[in-house]
């Protein structure tokens, strides 16, 4: 088998700077593996060649790679990479240059296979044929437009195939096809190929001028991309833009230092919190045994919620509409789970006190009510806050994954604190004078 | 645009129960829009369609899409959707059937358009257009067989296209190609893709034979659902296999009861830790004011190295035998990481102490020491075991990415605990001797 960890090797070519062994490479090979390089490592290389050198591996690229390379590369050296292009080529690098990474321009190849409607199958074939041999980025499928560029028809090269080869293109095309514009953002980008199951999307202006086409091998990218970004806010990082073993212990530690700060920060408040409780905890310690039990419920609830809602999010299935639908749905489960959990802390308390007679003391029976109604309340209010947190974010024009299982950890922390020495109070206070016994 | 909302529109005419919508649909919008859904709602119209209309739109499926659809009904409705097939597609699915979901043999798809090494090109084009109007999946790339079935290169539609009519195959095919074995797990495959950017990979079986071509397309589905499971993982529940809004509520129970009350148990634990303590807590109950502080930092950076460390597995950037690299690359990152937590630890504890003399009783200065001397032990403690937990799970033969942030969080809470009370006794007790204050 071929297939040889390209990562892999290439994490060792930089550790071991044998830059040479790439130099020593047979050509084919090289090239293989010059294109299956990402666009990082591929601006990474290409400014650690020399200038002759990096003018004939620059124009080996496409000019959508180019441009990822390109923008992979730190700004200073960005015009050296783009002065060892053509002028042509420069022109459409350029021109890409100007979009957005994540959006569809930024992602689009500007070389595409465009027909007139007027021109018959066999004519159109004639022409592909010739395009196919000057490396146009696909051909799979034809694009039809009219006199000003616009876009009015699409065709694949297996249906020009399959036609008569004397039949007009008007008469094969399809005149309703998918097309995205130029800034559809990459992710609702991905979801318009995985709906439809297509190998190319056309990228037209505001006009409905061609611009170019986004293929699906990009596509794949993206969603692995996308997600990777998901996973890192998720556990509660910055996204790291890079592998894992690769990325500099500084940027590592500066990618996790901020969120680690600012949850930190906010944990703060369980200190104040406590603070107000020393005295109800000076009377019964028993309490604060159960401090981390009850805190760590809720932030499991809600980070389950959290996530399942964050991930509903990025796939198109839960909207901000339907924030409803999604707090009832958290209201019942939460309130299921609270119960179970309750139970099993109820079970617990009252086990272990037939087990060790000493263990929580006179007012048992209180302490297990106390931690058994806390957890019901804490679980379903863990899965509240967590479901709700990706909509507050969202609507507020933020990122629904930087709610991660550890910053809905600590806000539910807080809460979970007050409605547990609440309990506490509550009951402590209500069952002493019900049962009478002394305080 | 002709792009509309699948998933929207399904979950409306599953809730509202309006078949008769689709029933009523143009036939080809209704055909589109039911090659459109997915695989599982496929499953669940069709079965709820007279038999008649069940024969029809069951053999407008591609083997492939079949077997999927028919893999996602009931065990008890899936002779029925067989049935409908004309026996040599039902031959299709049911050798499609045979193999794991998740694997490639899953995933191919059995027609594809293969070529004999000494046909001409021009020969081989004038089949090729005969098979495209034959429904073959795609006719983009072309498989060149031997006599035995056995896969000897690969071409495509493009390279032919351009290559002299009368060359022989031979001439024009690629010898050195990616392949993949039947049994050979999805997310491999999906990594395969990416690097060599393919539009579709042959799928051999142990011989060499030629069993089927897997489609990028295909691939897209199969890095969203991978991602998804991930994440769903990553927030402490189990892999949800279905949308958020369309899961029952007893099902979303279930799938998150399991890893709740896991970890309620394990918690418990610091329940016990916690009990050794109380002795301590009622010396000084001002301890326990610290303790959400304390455990959640060792949480937080936990969640991190194992989502970071998660994530990197997946996308094969971090072998088993890479621990060893990831233990240094998190002992420096944690120990940077705790020192920047216990240090603002450190300065609020002796700021607070000056603005309200009384908060932490007269031996503040030994409460913080502790304090930030604990931070820096447990956000260290909370990386290391954070990062080394996916190694363990993978080498126990389970998924890394078990190693949720809930879990890990668990984790380093009793411990932390243990870490905090031992780090608070040994300095109180060496404090009070060297300083001489009351105890």
């Amino acid at each position: 088998m071929l297939h040889t960890n390209i990562n892999k090797i290439w994490s060792e070519l930089q550790q071991n700077e044998q830059l040479e062994q790439f130099r020593k490479m047979p050509s084919e090979q090289s090239q293989q593996f010059f294109w299956e390089l990402s666009s990082r490592d591929q601006a990474h290389l290409l400014l650690s060649m020399p200038v002759d050198q990096r003018f004939f591996w620059m124009r080996a690229l496409e000019p959508d790679d180019a441009a990822d390379a390109i923008q992979e590369a730190p700004i200073e050296s960005r015009q050296a990479l783009l002065s060892c292009l053509d002028p042509s080529t420069h022109n459409e690098v350029t021109g890409l240059l100007a979009y957005r990474e994540d959006v569809a321009g930024g992602l689009m190849s500007p070389r595409f296979a465009t027909l007139r409607a007027n021109m018959t199958v066999a004519q159109a074939l004639a022409y592909l044929r010739r395009q196919a041999r000057e490396h146009v980025e696909t051909v799979y499928y034809v694009y039809i437009v009219n006199a000003q560029e616009c876009l009015i028809g699409v065709s694949s090269l297996r249906e020009l195939f399959a036609a008569p080869p004397e039949a007009p293109i008007k008469s094969v095309m399809k005149h309703d096809f998918v097309r995205a514009r130029e800034e559809m953002d990459q992710e609702e980008l991905s979801r318009l190929f995985a709906e439809h199951d297509l190998l190319a999307i056309p990228v037209v202006d505001s006009q409905g001028k061609m611009k170019g086409i986004v293929t699906i091998d990009d596509i794949v990218d993206v969603v692995q991309e996308e997600a990777t970004e998901d996973i890192q806010k998720i556990g509660g990082s910055e996204a790291l833009h890079a592998p894992y073993l690769e990325i500099s212990l500084l940027d590592m530690i500066k990618k996790r230092a901020g969120w680690l700060v600012l949850l930190f920060l906010s944990e703060m408040l369980t200190t104040n919190a406590m603070a107000q409780y020393q005295s109800e905890i000076a009377k019964a310690v028993v309490l604060a045994v159960f401090i981390p039990l009850i805190i760590s419920s809720g932030g499991n609830s809600g980070s389950q919620a959290s996530t399942l809602v964050v991930r509903a999010m990025a796939l198109g299935q839960v909207d901000l509409k339907d924030w409803w639908k999604v707090f009832r749905r958290e209201l019942m489960v939460g309130l299921a789970l609270g119960l179970i959990i309750g139970a099993i802390g109820l079970i617990r308390i009252l086990a272990w006190q037939q087990i060790f007679p000493q263990a929580y003391g006179p007012h048992y029976i209180l302490i297990a009510a106390t931690v058994a109604l806390s957890l019901i309340c804490i679980v379903l209010w863990g899965g509240i806050s967590g479901s709700m947190l990706p909509f507050i974010l969202r609507k507020l024009g933020l990122d629904p994954a930087s709610a991660s299982a550890p910053f809905v950890a600590t806000l539910v922390d807080v809460t979970g604190l007050v409605i547990y020495f609440s309990m506490a109070g509550f009951i402590l206070h209500f069952g002493n004078n019900l049962f009478r016994i002394p305080g």
